[in-house]
């Protein structure tokens, strides 16, 4: 029955099957596992990461960086035994165009020059043929300063001690009000407090960020490296060379990993690569060492967030009024957009009639936080999981009657008055998630086996949703444009900007091509992202990739198939070999074969960006989320023991790689909140290695169990909604939640290291 | 606020405005009243109808018709003082390939062979030179049948009394169960019984059916005509004449209106002109006049509907048991996909648990009833409507009142379990058109003045809905493909089979098109539907012209629009000169600039054929009409006095054309409800004059106020549904409610002359 939702159900070794009456069409290739189309080049070491790429006569660079976090350059000094006339040097006064990175109000320098407002900020940038030479140089360029007050934490920031950004440090302030929580503050019969916070965090992609700088005063500026956003880095180049728009190349090697981390932070690394390019007049090398990248580049925002919400006594929520605040380092870059998320994402999947959301994100002196998977929405989900245990409790309910009661119903509004158009239940996804994992059965026996037991165990639940694609009118101010392209070899080529960074780009754009072209899968290539070669399709990021991307190259292969069909006389029931014959032929005799879709917004998706009233998102995806931990009342440790994630993600493309997607989110969300914790001190990291910054391995992780329902979205490939960013924004709080049930003690800050848990437990007489 | 309905008011001259608080692009085309893109040639006479059309040595042909309703063909003469030497003459055996239409089963020859099956079947052609000795001829071809019993009722054909079709006469059957009827029997606490019947209708379009038939032994066969669907016809020449694709060409005249009389029946005449043609070897024009075009081709379904209901006291719906029979007349035709519409939309816009639903159509005598705009529903709603009235009446409800408690909400499934996913409150239409009827204070006034009066004034209500685009997997299976061409002129050409009939598709085709370019609507140009140049968009029926093939040809815009930015070099933020002379450009160096764009399914409408379960249509316009009439107890005579049309289609392209499709689908309907009798004898309709066959005229029309809610669907193009149909279905049961509430007589049987009144209210006591 249509309408319906659609289960599928996953064995306890984690992998899926998948149980759908919906109408399957035979030999799809889509919700297949086929292999990965860039799998062979990765296992066989054939794949080339910006490292592995070397250059005629190519230099290696370094970056000289602020030890400060707040002042003015004094005096830069090249001493020590260096041989500085055989160096390159670069500093601002270098920059031919723009000295921005072009991020909304473009003010974050390529180069800092009079001044700088966070540790690790960039100065100068030297290089030479020699790297060994150039590791010991860059210890010996020394800058003094002129040091100024820092400010260093949102509360500082919001009382303006110091102002260190604009007026009042505020990057930017949303409000979102539906109804009138004022007005409703007499019809609650229960109000429940809560403060909540969560910490920094590193996106710890494999591969380091890198890039090499070419230039050629004919040619202009060329860049290759590890980036997700080619036409990110595109006008910043322009504008810092003054170049025009075809005098700058940016290609994209092979990356290993993003998660946000590589959305803006390669900009700032290319220009500074075709700086020190364009001054030796050679290729030039700039890999960032595993410390240099988890000191310097972006974070995830940390955040504190007040909620105050109203119920009834039966539970039923009257109103919620959150503060939801991001620390968003010293630059603007992309905060405005990850408050953006976070805000709209801040009263979760439950009916309010009355919500008041005030999101600000402020200046300090860290480092610029940046995007990282989940861009806000693990921050917001946080404290709103976490207020809704606290809410369930003081209504005298249990975690699932509470959310059960409360979660959105058919035709409901969110907070920004936007009817959700995804049929999705709630309360049946809760409820298959309870069973998947044994919670109300676990729970009782728990309860018997904690009393006396120094390890105590507990269950805790996360219900939340997450928006697929630019918030708003992003997507539509974005128009992406994605192509595919018959090949004089009677292949099919995807020409996308879209990259593949792990999480599986080139494979499902293959998948979905295929079935449009009922081709085999082995017909179609990827193009590498090269804005010499594909059109911008817009960033690699949002959870956009699969729903907005995949979209445009399934209608563009149906226009290829369509000027084979009308103009190159291919029979409307070709077989692949006639299709392939029909493009060589073409090709012959018309040169190129490239056909290009370009999104439109679908017109029922309406938004404001003045009074964030609207469809902040075409489709979301779905997900409860339940943890089961042990506690260790000696130790202080938490251990996350079983996980079940069942999510509605519209289509799974992909199974395993869907499937690897939540666990591997999952895993992020389970060091989120128990291990990665940045130890600060003067607004720079200090343990910036894999040996002291935690993050969970395999011996720290349970097995996680994925299910998946499927309710297809019209507007997204054969039905697919994102997956990418779901999986982050629910472990935390399903695992805090988890130890509050365990031991009775509400923890309201992550990371939950067992100093951190020592603490509460402590203060609260538990251990 | 988004997921809201929006109105449109209307003013008393019938002119629409719109009040709307969706954002608008500025300078958009799409809601302007553009002028009419055929308008110029139309008004001066510069466009040629397929009779203004003279190919060189053309002869002129004829047909000569079955007399009887049913039996063998025993002997053709060819008598009187003709010279049939100079003649060309054609009968079945000069068919080439096979003597069928290719309509589903492909049972209705071209020309009759052995045996007739209703009243004027072809069976004998003629071409001569001269046209008037052609009229002479015709009559002096002389056929001798054995006759047979004929089948002339719905009622005879289901008792197969006698069987002249198959088995059993049942050319389709279709069952929709939703819930258990036969379980809620004892649910329900009132039960409402009622039979209607409707009549055949005429479409009566401006300009009579007529084609120009080429044959060549190179080229093959090349008709010319008024027609829909160029692509209905192409397939079944390719059968009759055993020719591949690339032999047969057919292009559309100017085509002067269609309303479904062109959509199947021009295949019969284009195949007729060619065999003539072919065996003459000469150009052949076959053009009919107006009474073997009312009599001859085909006419909307009479219908028999029994329903039974039941009711809680309350007059909630507790089932609906509707049993829906089509006279399909002699081949099956066009009846399935008739009978299926009219089926899926029986148990209306209401909300009911459980759904019995058994559409037949049945083969008789009749000339084949086929498609007329509405296509089922006008049959469909006839009854429904009329029934809810008597329903309400027994529950003591008011029929608004009634049909409030039992309107579709946020949720519901329909008949074939779809979730309608629309979002419009049909409350609020209600409301809405009532308020603009002034109906509460109008049956007020009139209870009063009705008293002694012997004109009786009454007010009557329709709520209905329909489908656009094909029913379930149609579009799916028909993947309609649409371009779109830069011209070496640097203009746009659309590049579609879809065909203008006077609804406008020409105008609403470049309205989209310059605004998926941002053009001017003056660059914007329409080819000539012709199979040698545009691509098979499917037929022009349904209500899907607009969007479907609308969306098709802004996707195909975009795609044009990137060729040209991709590989023609032209700036992203182009001006129109700009865009011409890239488009000059790009078609000097590559020759054509063509983009198509093909329909895929949304993912989430899933429908089976099997069960009638699923996703009938993609989206759904719904409407509330409210009639003011007055009935004369002297004369009989019924007349519409005010006439309120509200509906929602999701966008409005083009105000003024809308309305005026909304204008004539009212007028029809009043026509259709008391004044558009076929008197039938023998199968055969005795009144093919417009002298006698009464159509509306002016001076019996009410002003019809027209209203519009606009509820943008994300598949269509700028948010467009289907508008065409809609007006059609309702109108007849809002006058006939209308005329009850006058008089308190129920009559369930249209046209409603004055005989049928007379009749009924002598029958009631009542005048």
């Amino acid at each position: 029955m249509p309408g319906q939702l659609l289960f599928s159900s996953s064995s306890k070794q984690g992998s899926s099957c998948f149980v759908t009456n919906r109408s399957v069409m035979v030999d799809k290739c889509v919700g297949k596992s086929v292999p990965r189309k860039e799998g062979w080049e990765k296992v066989t070491g054939a794949a080339l990461y910006v490292d592995d790429i070397v250059k005629p006569d190519m230099l290696h660079g370094a970056t000289i960086r602020s030890t400060i976090s707040r002042g003015k350059i004094d005096r830069i000094t090249f001493e020590g035994d260096i041989p500085w006339d055989e160096f390159v040097i670069v500093t601002a006064d270098d920059i031919p165009g723009e000295n921005s990175t072009k991020m909304f109000v473009g003010e974050q320098p390529v180069l800092a020059k009079e001044r700088v407002n966070h540790p690790e900020e960039p100065i100068v940038l030297i290089a030479h043929a020699d790297p060994y030479l150039v590791r010991k140089a860059r210890t010996q360029v020394k800058i003094s300063y002129i040091e100024e007050t820092p400010c260093l934490s949102i509360e500082d920031s919001l009382n303006k001690a110091p102002v260190v950004w604009g007026e009042d440090n505020l990057f930017k302030t949303i409000r979102i009000n539906k109804g009138d929580v004022d007005a409703a503050q007499s019809e609650a019969e229960i109000i429940v407090e809560g403060e909540y916070f969560t910490g920094a965090s590193e996106q710890l992609y494999i591969e380091n960020n890198g890039m090499i700088g070419e230039y050629d005063a004919e040619e202009g500026v060329t860049v290759t490296g590890s980036m997700q956003c080619p036409y990110y880095v595109h006008p910043a180049l322009c504008a810092v060379f003054n170049l025009p728009k075809n005098k700058v190349r940016v290609i994209q090697s092979d990356t290993g990993g993003g998660f946000g981390g590589k959305e803006d932070y390669p900009t700032i690394i290319a220009a500074h690569a075709c700086l020190l390019a364009m001054k030796a007049g050679k290729p030039v090398k700039l890999i960032y060492d595993r410390e240099e990248d988890m000191v310097a580049t972006t974070k995830r925002h940390p955040s504190r967030t007040i909620i105050r919400s109203g119920h009834k006594k039966d539970g039923t929520l009257v109103f919620m009024d959150v503060d939801f605040a991001l620390d968003g380092g010293a630059y603007m870059t992309l905060s405005p957009v990850v408050l953006s998320r976070g805000s709209i994402h801040a009263a979760g999947p439950y009916r309010c009639p009355n919500v008041k959301i005030l999101g600000r994100a402020v200046a300090t002196n860290y480092p610029p936080h940046g995007a990282y998977r989940g861009f806000g929405n693990p921050q917001s989900f946080f404290a709103l999981e976490r207020h809704m245990e606290k809410a369930a409790k003081q209504c005298g309910l249990t975690a699932d009657e509470f959310r059960r009661r409360n979660f959105f119903r058919e035709g409901d509004l969110t907070a920004t008055q936007q009817v959700v158009q995804d049929r999705v239940d709630m309360r049946e996804l809760l409820d298959q998630a309870l069973e998947a994992a044994d919670y109300h059965n676990k729970r009782e026996r728990f309860k018997k086996e904690n009393e006396g037991n120094p390890v105590k165990k507990g269950m805790g639940i996360a219900a939340f949703f997450h928006g697929s694609g630019f918030t708003g009118g992003g997507e539509q101010k974005m128009a992406s444009i994605a192509g595919v392209e018959g090949t004089k070899d009677g292949k099919v080529r995807v020409l996308a900007a879209s990259t593949e960074i792990g999480q599986g780009a080139k494979t499902i754009f293959s998948q979905i091509v295929a079935d449009a072209l009922k081709l085999p899968y082995d017909m179609i290539e990827v193009a590498r992202p090269d804005t010499d070669d594909v059109p911008n399709s817009g960033p690699t990021v949002a959870s956009r990739t699969c729903m907005v991307v995949g979209k445009l190259i399934q209608t563009a292969s149906l226009a290829l198939k369509q000027s084979l069909v009308q103009e190159g006389g291919l029979d409307e029931d070709y077989t692949p070999e006639q299709f392939a014959q029909a493009c060589k032929d073409y090709v012959a005799r018309n040169g190129k074969l490239r056909r290009y879709s370009q999104y439109e917004q679908p017109a029922n998706i309406v938004w404001s960006d003045e009074t964030y009233v609207g469809d902040a998102y075409g489709a979301y995806g779905w997900a409860i989320y339940v943890a089961e931990v042990s506690f260790d009342t000696r130790t202080y440790e938490a251990r996350v023991n079983d996980f079940v994630a069942l999510q509605e993600v519209g289509k799974v493309i992909h199974p395993i790689m869907a499937e690897g997607q939540v666990q591997g989110g999952v895993a992020q969300g389970i060091g989120y909140a128990l291990y990665e914790n940045i130890v600060w001190k003067n607004g720079r990291m200090m343990n910036g290695q894999m040996t002291n910054y935690i993050m969970p391995t395999a011996a720290d992780l349970p097995v996680i169990r994925v299910l998946f329902a499927e309710q297809p979205y019209a507007s997204g490939p054969q039905g697919a909604k994102g997956v990418g960013e779901l999986p982050i924004d629910g472990p935390a709080p399903a695992i805090i939640n988890a130890i509050e049930d365990a031991t009775g003690v509400s923890v309201n800050q992550i990371p939950a290291t067992p100093e951190i848990l020592m603490k509460e437990m402590e203060a609260a007489g538990v251990c």
